[in-house]
Order: structure tokens, then sequence, then C-alpha cells
């Protein structure tokens, strides 16, 4: 058990740390050169340009004003400075919510701080078990944590009355928080200028019809059972194929690029390349004339490919984007049942078009029942057997082997530096690897369960990752098992007995919880303002790829809010603040700094960094509420097994009502808000019909909604640019608050749109 | 244990009473006075009428022709012919779809029988693990079972084959049964002919608005929002007061006709009562004169009290029955959500009209909520605690207690026979009377939930009472204890241990459940079609109450199919023979004989007998299929609980993927059919709409729903007697098939409704 002192000392290096990143941070973003890194989103948006104006050539590279560097800290203020409808113009809803979390975490855990240690920790302190108990080691943490209290004292009754004032304030906090989401979502539906997911239904499962092809099949379809609301429709083509090759020419551009460069900086030797494996081996030849001639077999490829698809039938999905002449009947649309079999003309709201994961349309509904069990299973497997092929791969991966394999690389590895150096660093590599590609595996599992919109896809992914880490990091941490083991004690032992295996170690875990917060929490969200890897890899494109200033804006990198990685991490933090308010208190202000250091840095990102993919419109709320939910009722599960092995029958029998109506909580607030994330209401739509035929009686829809669902392959360059154009003009001529953000929303949705 | 010789006396004895009750069916049935009881449903649809022919006195009350006696099971036969669509049109689609429960039990356990006697019970004689052991008692039973092979054979790799094989028949029939089912409701309601439920829309939480009546309200919010669909409302009044009125008048009614007919029969004495309790005291009067004025005293109390439901806005409930122009739009109105807040103007397909459970549609959501909650709180501690208050009532309930607080029954008591019948009595009573209550004590549970119709309440009851007898009767039985020492089980066993504890006592209770089926089974059964109580009820008002041919129409009691209590009750024997086909096949022939005599008892009694006061279109079947996969479910379950106990692991880890897969199923099945049951789909609403509109071109439907949905004391006779005149018109006029369906339907629908 770690002393006060030893938690001292952590909490120094890693603030240090912490510090070290803000201070690099600090410094990298006032050099110009770095502008592109630490403001992207400033570039994307048009607002700012390259640094061109006049002045020393030094400048334009690295500030020299060095006044600016005392001001180190002020991108915090400035973070904080933008109003929240500010802010959701300029990042989008989805951007503004998600920080919402860390806001959440601070309303819940400042007020539970105050409480527990007006009260809690007074009571441990007193307590003086564990000083009368010798044969313990114990430190002055663990004075202050529920250990302290002998076994049977009535001072638990203050613990269990704090179990359901803490339930009941963060009940309430949800409550409230789930309500002004719900009514943000609601005034940005309302707000937001025309997009056409609001005219639009995905309809999937087409059924083959023998004598019509699957568009004539979708208007007839949709004509007869919506006569008068039917406006358009646009197929769906089978385009994976013809994106590879759009791909792969991409990359081909970029090697060309690199050596045209390097030509014209030295024009005197050409560039030269090997043809075969990764440039290893094969014969030498020019480089420039290579990539060109490998780029126009695949410009014609590709054009023949693009041909085919949209000529041959077959390449046509069984699934088409349906589009209605007004809000109402799109939302009737997707919320009906069109026909007896639910499993043939499947509706749902479409989601916008950044947002489509157009491979996943085209799976029928037995093939899709079928993977989502395979991939239940696979999940089970993959949460609770994982180890066991790392260990495999680990008892392989020894120096020996690697020598067999690759006797290459004997000679770097028989240095002496660098054996030892491996044979410390091989053990627990494969473990690192798979935790970094762990939200790759699931997001590739959730593909496979046939989600048709990132968003959800992302929603999916992070339900997954969010059970793994509740197992093997919170839950393995405590018992200090791997899941596989706890797999054997959830089968082998009884449910009452569960909470208590677990509930007797969760005092004993704080210390390392606490160092868990401040080297992945504190420190970990400082390297995230650094964006390191961002960086390095803007330098090198920088270096090799870029002649034109358009080039640039290409090599900028603004990343986005990693919702399906990032989100379950928080809630990991949420679970151990509600866990351990009651238990250690004194876990609580380390919590509390942790929301607050990441409010901030994630405020700046949003507001410089980050540009979203696609805007969902706070979809994932629901998931937010209910996880925390989750954790709040394993935290109090671990309470009643702590309280069995403490006191006497009454305490935990007191407890048991808590979890009943913390669900019951769930299950009232996920009637009366869920479906606001799920549907558009009748109500709200029709309104926005009504107003929208008073103010543009001559509109024409079709013409609008013609394009807004193609693949993106099949969108050329003029698309981008027309929308560009149409969007400042618009911002110039029509300045008013309402409408800027609008068209600033749609604009910038159809600029991402193509660089995606 | 139970040798076969003491199976065989029990299967004589019950047998014989089996036997007994179908001859006294014969002999009653045939007798002419008993015409109504045996044939109510020929009397409802009024093809058959008094026995009014001329002949002999005698002949009218006693069938003297004694040929007809000799052919006393022909009613079998004649159960069995009327083929299934005739069946539909005569008494239901419920009906007719309740009785496929009793088929889908003989097809899925006729086949298993017939490979669990091929394969099993020869693999289970030979394995002689029980002679070879000797400490152990068994019987021959015993050696048939899986208890017969050694532990560790390599037998029961035949056995766990079985169980997949078993899983995979059960599951198939399953599938192909729902399918069947799906489509009879299609069928049904493609065919069945204009109801007004069909173009109409449940509003429910309607919310207040303090310039608007309800009336306007609603009106306003669904022309605005439904705006070329909207029809019309009727909006719905707190009667309840009104129509205890209305019951209490009926009562007293009876009572005049009762006076009256005594005072015609015995003119020379006046009949006279006391006013005070129950009759017993209080001051002589005339009886005739009594109920003469106390009915004009409640009927003025019952026009006041309609005027004033009429006439004040307060009795209107914050709930309406909104019609549409089309199907189409009500069942667009239906499935979609009006306001952006969940939790008003919920809209659903409305029930039929026979089917509204009236007092319900006025419950606001919170209030609703917390009910639910309440009501899961009450049937946990029900299930598992309610042996507690029984055995508290027990304890009171003895002889000494009753002499003291009803004192003029001690000399009754003190008599000899009397008192040791009362002591040997006593002990079981409460829990008697509990059992019988139960399904009456779920029902109220289930109304104070909040569902709207009374299809939903019984579902809901079934579900409630499926769990009950689960826990208790077949859980309970198996390790023989309450369920109170279950749940402590539950609780401090681990979930290997639990299916292990159950899965050994198994085989020991295969006896016991034999004896259970022949009782319950069998002799039950036969004794469901005596009707003893309506009998004796029947012929007590003929005496007593009956002066016209209408009041004899009145005291029958067709009764009918009590979804709520008896589809639970079959539920346990698919669970039983799951269960025991693996493990003791012996048990298979028993289930097979009860599913096949309950099929045609039933079959017999919804052509001649039961009047359904309502008709759902089969909406329970989903509850059906699931809970057998259920059954199907916990049957694997302690399968691998045996099992683990018999042989190696291998055996045990062989079947986990069973149920994996039956649950998988499960989900598979509710995706492809479930919503046939809840949602109206809109092809087949625009189907109709067309049809109609092509047929019926100047129909006019507002006043064709203007009084569809009316409160059941708000409707007059002429309504009645309107609707049965207009259909046998048409029945006389239009001859077809179809429509003589169609309007047969809708005929009993409102002959009934007046009934209720």
């Amino acid at each position: 058990m770690a002393s006060i002192q030893d938690i001292s000392v952590a909490a120094a290096v890693n603030t240090l740390s912490a510090v070290v990143f803000l201070l690099a941070f600090a410094i990298l973003r006032l050099q110009p050169i770095n502008d592109r890194v630490y403001f992207p989103k400033w570039y994307l948006k048009g607002i700012r340009g390259s640094p061109t104006r006049s002045g020393a050539f030094v400048s334009k590279f690295i500030n020299l004003d060095f006044r600016t560097y005392l001001r180190f800290l002020n991108w915090m203020p400035a973070a904080l400075r933008m109003p929240e409808p500010e802010l959701i113009d300029h990042a989008g809803l989805d951007s503004a919510v998600y920080i919402r979390i860390y806001l959440l975490g601070l309303k819940i855990f400042v007020p539970i701080t105050a409480l527990a240690f007006a009260v809690l920790v007074p009571i441990n302190w007193t307590g003086k078990s564990l000083e009368s108990s010798k044969d313990l080691t114990f430190s002055n943490i663990d004075k202050l944590s529920i250990s302290n209290v002998a076994p049977g004292s009535q001072w638990f009754w203050a613990h269990m009355g704090m179990a359901y004032v803490f339930t009941f304030w963060t009940c309430y906090v949800l409550f409230k928080e789930y309500k002004i989401v719900a009514n943000m979502r609601l005034r940005f539906l309302a707000y937001v200028n025309r997009r056409p997911d609001q005219y639009t239904v995905l309809v999937r499962n087409v059924p083959p019809d023998p004598d019509e092809s699957v568009g004539d099949h979708v208007e007839h379809f949709f004509c007869v059972n919506h006569p008068d609301h039917y406006l358009t429709h646009q197929i769906v083509y089978n385009a994976n194929k013809l994106a590879k090759l759009v791909e792969k020419k991409k990359g081909l551009q970029n090697w060309l690029i690199y050596y045209q460069n390097k030509y014209e900086r030295k024009p005197a030797t050409k560039p030269t390349m090997k043809t075969g494996f990764w440039g290893l081996s094969g014969k030498k030849v020019d480089a420039v004339n290579y990539y060109t001639t490998e780029i126009e077999k695949l410009s014609k490829e590709e054009a023949a490919e693009r041909e085919r698809v949209v000529g041959d039938p077959s390449a046509i999905v069984p699934a088409a984007f349906v589009s209605f002449k007004s809000r109402w009947a799109a939302a009737v649309c997707a919320q009906t049942q069109q026909t007896s079999n639910p499993t043939i003309w499947l509706t749902e709201w479409a989601p916008e078009p950044r947002d489509v994961y157009w491979d996943n349309l085209a799976i029928p509904y037995v093939k899709l029942t079928v993977r989502r069990l395979l991939m239940a299973v696979g999940f089970f497997f993959l949460t609770f057997f994982f180890i066991i092929p790392i260990a495999i791969v680990q008892s392989l991966a020894n120096i020996e082997d690697i020598e067999k394999v690759l006797p290459f690389l004997k000679p770097l590895i028989e240095m002496k530096g660098v054996k030892s150096f491996i044979q410390g660093f091989l053990p627990g590599i494969a473990l690192k690897i798979f935790l970094i590609l762990l939200p790759t595996i699931l997001m590739t599992m959730s593909k496979i369960e046939g989600f048709p919109s990132l968003s959800s896809l992302e929603r999916r992914s992070a339900s997954k990752y969010h059970i793994f880490l509740l197992i093997n990091v919170f839950l393995g941490s405590i018992i200090a098992g791997t899941a596989f083991q706890q797999l054997h004690t959830f089968l082998n032992q009884s449910p009452t007995e569960i909470p208590k295996t677990f509930g007797v170690s969760i005092p004993m875990k704080a210390t390392f919880f606490i160092t868990y917060i401040m080297v992945d929490g504190w420190a970990g969200i400082a390297a995230e303002i650094v964006r390191l890897v961002p960086l390095v890899m803007f330098h090198i494109k920088n270096t090799f790829l870029v002649k034109t200033d358009q080039d640039r804006e290409q090599a900028m990198d603004p990343g986005s809010l990693n919702f399906s990685a990032s989100e379950p991490r928080i809630q990991l933090y949420f679970m151990l603040g509600l866990v351990y308010s009651v238990i250690t208190p004194i876990l609580l202000p380390f919590i509390v700094v942790f929301f607050a250091f990441s409010y901030m840095v994630f405020r700046h990102q949003i507001i410089n960094v980050y540009d979203q993919k696609y805007e969902s419109g706070a979809t994932f709320w629901p998931h937010v509420h209910r996880r925390i939910i989750i954790g709040l009722v394993v935290s109090q599960l671990l309470l009643m097994g702590l309280m069995s092995t403490k006191g006497s029958k009454q305490l935990t029998l007191f407890l048991v009502a808590l979890p009943v109506l913390t669900i019951w909580f769930h299950l009232f607030c996920k009637g009366r808000f869920e479906s606001v994330f799920v549907r558009f209401p009748l109500q709200d739509a029709m309104v926005k019909d009504t107003l929208e035929r008073a103010t543009e009686p001559n509109l024409n829809l079709k013409a609008y909604l013609q394009d807004a669902y193609i693949h993106p392959v099949f969108k050329g360059g003029k698309f981008e640019q027309a929308a560009a154009i149409d969007e400042e003009n618009y911002n110039l001529l029509v300045p008013t608050k309402r409408s800027s953000q609008k068209s600033s929303k749609y604009g910038s949705g159809h600029g991402s749109d193509i660089g995606a």
C-alpha cells in the first residue's frame, strides 16, 4: 500500500510531465510554421490563410516576438471564452455536446467531493480501526478510507446515507443534463438550414424483382404507397472496387509529386527507384516516368470501372435513398413499416451524406443476423480470452526466433545495448500493440455487423470498448487477474459472492487508481494537446509533398474527436469516481482535476483543431447516459459487496433499493428523452415544412436533392468548388447570425465530404 | 421413487376419472334442458333457438331417444370436422390460433417421442448403472432414464446429439408455426370487413391547454399535423362512477325479477325481505315495492350522473380516439411520434371497441412509470415471498379463534365430524384460495400498470403467471422447497452450481410430474368439458330469474378462453416435455396424450361454447413463441447442470452452443415476424384503401365512425338492435362466403359489445 509520500511523488512526476507538455505546446503553437498543426480548423473555415505578410523570412517560420512566450497559458481562458451557441456554430453540435461530458463530470463530482470531504473523511479518520489492529500494514491514505471504520460500527449508516445522497445527486444532474442536451438537439434540428437528410429515407433490402430494375422497383413501390409525397430517389452503386482504385491512384500521385519535387530541387540527378517489393529489390527505373505511366494506366482502369459500375445493373445494390416532397412525409416513411414482411423495404431516417458508410448498405436480413451472432460470440471471446493469443505470441517472440526468421537483423540485435533493451521490452510489446489496435479491431467488428452510418458504427464500437474496459481494466485491476480468471470467478461464485470478492479489494486499489488517473488522465490529456504525431506527419509532408498552397491544405491533418475510443475512457473515470466516492473519497479531487483539465483542453481542441467528419446531432447522448448509469449500478453493487463483509446484514439490505431505483430512473429517462435522439417528430417536421412553403414557395427541391447522395468517388472537384463559393457569397450577402450558422454548417459539410 | 406399478395405478385412476367426466358430459349435453349450457355459441349466433318443437312435455327437458346415448363419444370427430377457415369465421382468429398451441405441442412432441423411444430408451435400458450400485433404491422407470447410464460413459454423446436434434426440431417447428400464424393474421386483416379500429388511433396523454377543451385541442392538433388525413375524433368520458351505478341497478333488477316471479307463482303471500345487512337484519318490507322504489331512485341518480358526465369538462379524460380518412393515414399516425416530447400525444393503433379497457385511458406518464416500478417490486415479492402471509394466515386460522370471532358458528363447529374435517382442511385452505385467486391478483396488478386494452392486459397477466408457475411450480417442485428458499439458492450459489442443483434432482422427479400431468392435464381437461359451474349457475338463474326468452339468453354464460390463466399452464407442459425429452423419455407419451386430448376438447369448446369478448387477431402469438423458447433454454441449462455431474467437462462444453443458438433463433424470429403482430404495414393499408375507394366511392365514413368508440354505458339498446338487423339483411342479400364472414365478425362484435 502506497503512503501519502508515494502518491505525492507520483503526483509531482505526472504534474511535471503535464507541465512539460503544456510548455512544449505553448512554444510550438506560437511558431508560424506549426500554425497549420495547431489551428487547422481556422484554415478549413477559410478564415486564416498562410502567413504571407511581409517581414523577415525567418519570422515566417519562427516566432521571434518573445513577449508572446510569457503568456504561455493564455490559451486556457481563450478556450473558455467562446459562448456555447457560437461553439455549436463553429464546431458542430456533436463536438459541443461531447465536451459537455466533461462538464457533466464536474457537475457530478464537485459537490460530491465537497460533501465527501465534509462528512465521510472525518468519520473515516476518527475510525481508528486500522491503528488498533497491528498485523496490517496501512498508510495514511487508508486512514481516510472506509477501511479505517471498525466492522459493525454504527458510523456506516453515514456512508449508506451518503451513498443515497450521491446516487440522487448523480441522477438529478443526469436528468437535467439529458433535458438540456435533448433541447439543444431539438433547437439544432429546428434552426439548422435545409439538409438533404431531412427529406430523405434510407431504404434497405429492396426485394429483387425479375421484371424491373432496382430503380424502377423503388420508384413504383413508393409511388403506390406514398402517392402524394414521393419525390425522387437515388440508387446506390457498389463502388467499393472503384473506391479502392481511386485510393491507390492517390497514393501513386503522392509518390509522383515526391519525386518531381526531388527532381526540381536537384535537377542534376534524375531520381530513380526499384520496382520490386517495398522498393528494396527489382530493377532500377526512372521514378517520375514510372509513376506517370502507372498513374495513366490506373486512370484508364478507373475510367473503365467507372463506366462498368454505372452501366452494369448488377453493380446496383438493393438499397436506395428515397426523397420526399416534405420533411413530414420523410419522417412518416422513416418511422413506419412498409410491408408485412419486416425484413424487406426497411426504411430509416437517412444519415447525412457525409455520415453514410457505403459498404454496408446491401446486406440481406439473414446474413445480417448471422453476422451479429458471430460478432457477439467473437466479442465474448475477445473480452475474456484475448490474453491467450497474446501469451502465445509472447512465447514465440524471443530473440533467437527473430534472428532465425530475419537473419539480416542479426548484427543489429547482437549489439549489447539493443539486445538487453529488446529482451526487457518484448514481453510487453504484444499486449501494448493489441491495446493500441483494439479500437480498430472493435470498429472492424462493428463494420461487419452492418451498420449503415459512421455515427452508428462509432456508437457501437464505443459500447464494445466500454465493456472491454469495464471488465479488463476496471474489474481486472481490482482483483488483479486476467479476464479469463474473472470469467471463472463469475461462473463459480454466487451472485452475492462476486460483489464481495471485488468489494473487499476495492479500498486497497485506491492508490493504484490514483496513479492511473494521473498517468492516463493528467499527462495523457496534456500530451493530446501537443499533437505530436500530426506535428511530425505535417512537417514530413510539408517537406516532401507540398508544392502549392492547396497541397499544404491537404497535408494538414486536423483529426477529429474519436468518439468510439475516447468516450469509453471517460466513462472509466466516471466509474472510478462513483465507486470511490463513498469508499475512498481522497480519490475524488484527482477525478475533478481530470475533468476540469480535459474540459479545457478539448474545448481548445474543438475550437482550433478538430474537424468533425460528420454531424449526427448528438445522437450519442443516450449511450453516454446509459454508461454512467451502468457505472452507478456497478458502484452500488460493489458497495453492497463491501458492506456485506463489513457490517450487519441490515446495511446491505438497506442498499438493495438503490440499484432498483437507479435502473428505474434509467428506464424513466429512456422513455422521456431517448426518442428525441432517434426519430424526427411530425410536429417539428410540419412546422419546418410550413415555414419553408411560406418563405420559399418556388423552391426546386428535386434539383436540390438530385445529387445529394452520390458515392464520394463519383463526385468531381466541381461540386466542392461550387459549394465553397456559394457559401462565401451567402455569408457576405446575408450576414445575419442565423443564416450564417446554417450556411457554415452546410458548407463545411460539403467541404469535408469531398475531403473524405 | 414410484415404480411402474404405482404409475399404472395413478394412470388407471386418472383415466377413469377422465372417462367419468366424459360420460357425464355425454349424458348431460344430450338433455335439451342443458342445451344452452353446452351449445351457447349457436344461440348467440342466432342459429339455434329454444326447443319449441311440439312433442311430449318431458322431451323438452330430457332426451328420451336412447340411441343417441350409444354414440356418446361422437362429439370428438364432430369437433375435428370443421375446417380451419370456417373455424376462423365461426369463432374468430384468436380462438383458432389458441388451439393451434395444442397442435404445436403435438407437432413438436410426437416426433421427439418417437426418436427418444427409438434411440435413448434402449441406451438407458442397457446402461445398468443402477443395478450395479446397490445402495440406491430404484424402479423400472429409473432404468429408462438417463440415471441408468454410468457417469463418464461414452453413451452420453447420444444424449447430447439428441439434445441438438430435439432443439433443432423444436426451432424448426416453431419457425414454421410462426410463419403460418403470421400469414393467418395477415389474411385475416386483409379479408376482414371494415372495422372502426382500422381507421382509428388511440391518443393518450393529451397535454392540458388552458384555453381549449380537450376535444378542441385534439382537433386542432391533428388538423395541423395530419392536415389531409384527419377526419374526426371521439373524446373519452370518465364514466367509472356511472358504470358502477349501472352495474348496481342491474343487480337490483335481478332481485326485483326474483321476487316478482316468486309472487306470481304464489300470489297468496306477498314476498317480504329485511333491508339490513345481507338481508339478515333490519325491518321487514314488501320486497317488490322496496326494489321498485330503489330502482327508481337509482335511475334518477344515474340520469343525473349521466348528465353530469356529458356536461362537465372535468369528466373528460385527456385521451381521445382520433379517426382518419384512410387506413393508411391511421397506420401512419399510430406508428409515428407526434411531438418532441415522447410522453405526450402518445398514439397507438386503437384496440377494437370491445377490447378497450376504459379505466386506464387517462394515466399520465410519470404516474405510469411509478406504477410499473411498484408492480415490478410487488411481483417480485409475490413470487418469492407469497408463502409468508399464507403461513401467517394459516397460523391464525385455528378453530378456537374462529369461534371467538364468530360466536354464532360455535354450535356448528363443535359438531364432531365437522370439527375434525375443518381441522384437517384448514392448513391447506389459505394456499388453495391464494392459488385460485392468483390469476385475478395478477390481472389486477396488470390493470394498475395501465394497459389500455383487455387483450394487452391478458398478455401481461399471462407473462406474470408464467414466471410464477416456472419458479414456484416447476423449479419449486424439483428441489421441493419454497420459492423463498430458492431465492436463497439463487443468491448464494454460483451460476454453474444452480443448474447442477436442479439438474441432479430432475430425473428423480419424473414420476411426480407424470402424476401431475395425469391429474391436472387429463382429468382437469375432462372436467373442463363438463362445465360444472356454468351448468349449476344456469339452472339456478333459469329457476329464479327467467321469465322471457330474452332473460334465458342473459342467463347463459358461454364463458371464453381465459388466455391469461390457461396459456401459462400449457407452457408448463411444453417445459416438462422439453426438459424430460432427453432425461426421462418415458414422460413424453403422457405429454402427447395431454396435447391431443386438450386439442379435441378445446376445439369442441370454441365451436360450441365459448364466446370471445374481443378479437385481437392472434396478437398473443409472439408471447407463446417466446415462452416456448424460455422452456427450451431452461431445459438446456438444466441438462448442462445434470451433465456436469455425470460426465466429463467436454459434454457440458459441447452443450454451451445450444442456448446461444436458441436465443439467436429467437431474436431472428422476433425480427422476422413480430412486427406483423404489432403494426399495420402501409402497403396492406394502401391496398385496402384503394379497393374500398373503388368499390364504395360514396361511403360516409364519418357517420360510420361517429359512435364507434363510445363508453358501453352510453350505448342504448337501439344500437344493438340496429346492428343485428343490419347484419341479417346483409347476410341474406349478399350470401357470398367472404361477405358473410366479414359481416358475421362485425356483427358478433357489436352484439357482445353491448352484452359486456
